[in-house]
């Protein structure tokens, strides 16, 4: 185990930004150096004795960066932090467009001689580190990922954009074999026809094709809440016997969640060699502090 | 991806060595080399197409040994192989013996550049995986492995080995936070007191720390089966938030699953760089055949 301690910069400020420096103080071998964030004079009261910078190059020493911004920023902002030869570990979300970026990535990241840890969440993240294993467990059968009950942001802001809306909650309700139904919690702006303003949300490409209810509420923010979960099932066959069944559930506080990977992933960034990976490319011990054989004694 | 296919010998071929012939023949990137047993004259229906003989160095072409032997022939066998050139994968399970063996295959699997994957089973193993995930998911708590409903191989000879005892089959009851009832099935030898036999194994090592029955029986041969099954519960904090609840079970044909698992890491085997892993020491994608980015694309 090195001696130093992991030098950590959390890159934008808002929901992960903020569990993630809770992760960073209770991690042992982590320690933070600093905030980037757009304005780096709003610095509330639990920054106060750290760096809040507008830029990453004007922080030291930062083995590893965590990208706690956007998804649509996140390949931006990777590749100047690798290019300022700094690791990162980021939470982007679009499983459809990973492969891309984990290509763009690892090019700058092994020209660089650093590490990109990409789609760092639970899913794409955990999840798929319990896909892949249930693969390799269980070769031939269905994987079936249901979500919920939890706020989907991609959803939520989704439904924030129709014209309308001024604040919106979409509930993921799982309703078995990776079937969801969505329950839309709208705050209306003055003027408009919650039966249009229904109608815009169910035929926008990220409702059609589920179940989808439209709820218009007084205030949004009253019914908030960052719990969320999964229940993964497998069921199929090894080798030739089949009904093997395999299941995986968690009931979390959903950014919470997804900083204390962040911070895990920045500790296997130190450990492996240039270039970009999923999670289910890093070997699991890799995310635990301190000594390997302690944990292969203690959870082996 | 490689165009041949891995080279697989089996060692030792009781009811693991079974299963992980069916493991690879339905592997699309594994290929059988030939079977090795104490009595190569012994051959089965199943292995007439294939090389039986009585020593590793008697077959060609073989990449990895699966040892499919007991526990305690284990190290023997594997150190042997990998003197020869041929890496190992085996389904040690004395968890308390794994870093010692780990370190002496280490070694050896170093000198002559092969690899070694030990503990490859389920538990140790793929539960392995899962608790080492669950902890980088939130290091702080308490996680609770439960066994069952299914038969313990260890406790089932411990049984067998008590004076007066036939057969024995000992089922592991789950009694939930990691306690755990045993079953005892047995059948006496004619002229033993089935109290005393009791107090025998309620007295012995494997059996002393728990809630023990014990079933005089006339035909234990009736009552196995080799299903079986966990339910792993972990509850804590990410972060500073607590009361993040992540469940893992399973209900399974044990040794179709171990097979299963020792067929996935001889694949592994073959993308390491020499030394010995446990599972949770191998990136999980390396256990599935074929392409990375197109498991990312689908299971990510």
């Amino acid at each position: 185990m090195k001696s130093e301690k992991i030098g950590v910069a959390i890159v934008g400020y808002g929901n992960i930004g903020r569990y993630a420096l809770e992760a960073i103080k209770a991690s042992p071998d982590c320690e933070l150096r600093g905030v980037v964030r757009r304005n780096p004079n709003d610095v509330p009261e639990e920054l106060r004795s750290y760096s809040v910078v507008a830029s990453l190059e004007q922080l030291s020493n930062v083995d590893v960066a965590l990208l706690a911004s956007p998804t649509r920023l996140v390949e931006q902002a990777a590749r100047k932090a690798l290019e300022l030869g700094i690791s990162t570990v980021d939470s982007f979300d679009i499983h459809g467009e990973i492969v891309s970026l984990r290509r763009s990535l690892d090019e700058v990241a092994k020209k660089t001689g650093r590490v990109a840890i990409t789609a760092a969440g639970w899913d794409p993240g955990s999840d798929s580190v319990v896909r892949i294993l249930m693969q390799a467990m269980v070769p031939q059968g269905i994987t079936y990922t249901n979500f919920g009950p939890g706020m989907s942001m991609g959803h939520s802001v989704a439904a924030k954009s129709i014209p309308g809306v001024k604040d919106a909650l979409s509930m993921t309700i799982p309703l078995g074999t990776s079937v969801h139904r969505r329950i839309v919690y709208v705050e209306l702006e003055e003027g408009y026809d919650p039966d249009q303003v229904s109608a815009s949300i169910k035929s926008d490409p990220y409702f059609v094709h589920d179940e989808t209810h439209v709820i218009a509420v007084k205030c949004v923010a009253d019914l908030k809440d960052v719990g969320h979960g999964v229940v993964m099932s497998r069921k199929g066959v090894s080798g030739c016997t089949h009904n093997q069944m395999l299941d995986f559930s968690m009931r979390i506080n959903n950014p919470a969640l997804t900083s204390q990977i962040l911070v895990a992933c920045a500790r296997a960034a130190t450990r492996l060699s240039p270039g970009c990976y999923t999670l289910p490319e890093i070997a699991p011990i890799d995310l635990l502090p301190g000594d390997r054989e302690e944990w292969i004694s203690k959870l082996v």
